[in-house]
């Protein structure tokens, strides 16, 4: 299978300049607040971002080295496959994060509810649709014991 | 800026081998099925996977050729910027679909509600765990007017 190649559109800048004691996840940066530099060269394809409350970042997590396929999430004791979970070192390492979006300024951009390492590099904005998720009965796994609280409350250490 | 390599993690088998006439979410795909195939090295990443109703997947949208910063989306008359769209054409062309996991056996998941092309290269699967998505009031700007029943009605065409 064929490499794909990305290229940031911007970076994101954010108080967390050590990758512990982190929220981790948006839940658990509320009130935290970053800004966004896009390169001006994508500043057209901001329009109409500003009538949307919330917007999903996906970014590449610079900081994260290597990987393995078991891990012990920040939220559990005990070990879990990978992709059942949503740890940072992952083969390819995109984050995804949905934030609050509180001002547009020509290629800036004022972010809110942030989980993300300062200096990160952005690939891709798209904006939070609610209609867009899945509705009805949704099951979480090893997850299902784990409350909002708990993802609010939990800070990152230095696992990954 | 430095450019980012990634390497598929997988494959998705769609019924869905022209790019017109598709549900253009995952809302649309209600029912309609498909399988992921996961490189065997990646197999023991998929543990604890099958408690999960719902899954993240991030892929690459590998037809999308070229992309402009102003788009009409499937959705709306106007042209909107694109970051303000899911337009497939993208400057990193990260595709995202929540769909429904209904099986895995070894390194093969079966999925329901499908949006995808056959033959996408999967990069990355995250549970979906509703706690962490946001709460309280969401605006979502021009498609504040569209709602669920639309988003799952409308299908592709050849604009992208």
């Amino acid at each position: 299978m064929n490499a794909i190649i990305y290229s940031p559109i911007g970076i994101i800048h954010t108080p967390f300049t050590d990758q512990e004691n982190m929220p981790i996840q948006p839940t658990g940066g509320e009130g935290i607040e970053g800004t966004i530099e896009i390169n001006p060269k994508y500043q057209s394809g901001l329009q109409d971002l500003g009538g949307f409350s919330h917007i999903i970042l996906l970014y590449h997590l610079h900081l994260s080295r290597g990987y393995s396929l078991t891990v012990t999430p920040f939220l559990d004791t005990e070990p879990r496959g990978l992709f059942a979970t949503r740890a940072p070192t992952r083969p390819n390492s995109i984050g995804l994060s949905v934030v609050r979006l509180l001002d547009i300024e020509k290629n800036i951009l004022t972010i809110s509810d942030v989980d993300i390492s300062d200096g990160t590099p952005l690939l891709d904005i798209k904006p939070y649709v609610p209609a867009m998720q899945p509705t009805g009965n949704v099951k979480t796994g090893w997850l299902d014991s784990i409350n909002t609280e708990q993802i609010s409350r939990k800070r990152s250490d230095d696992r990954f």
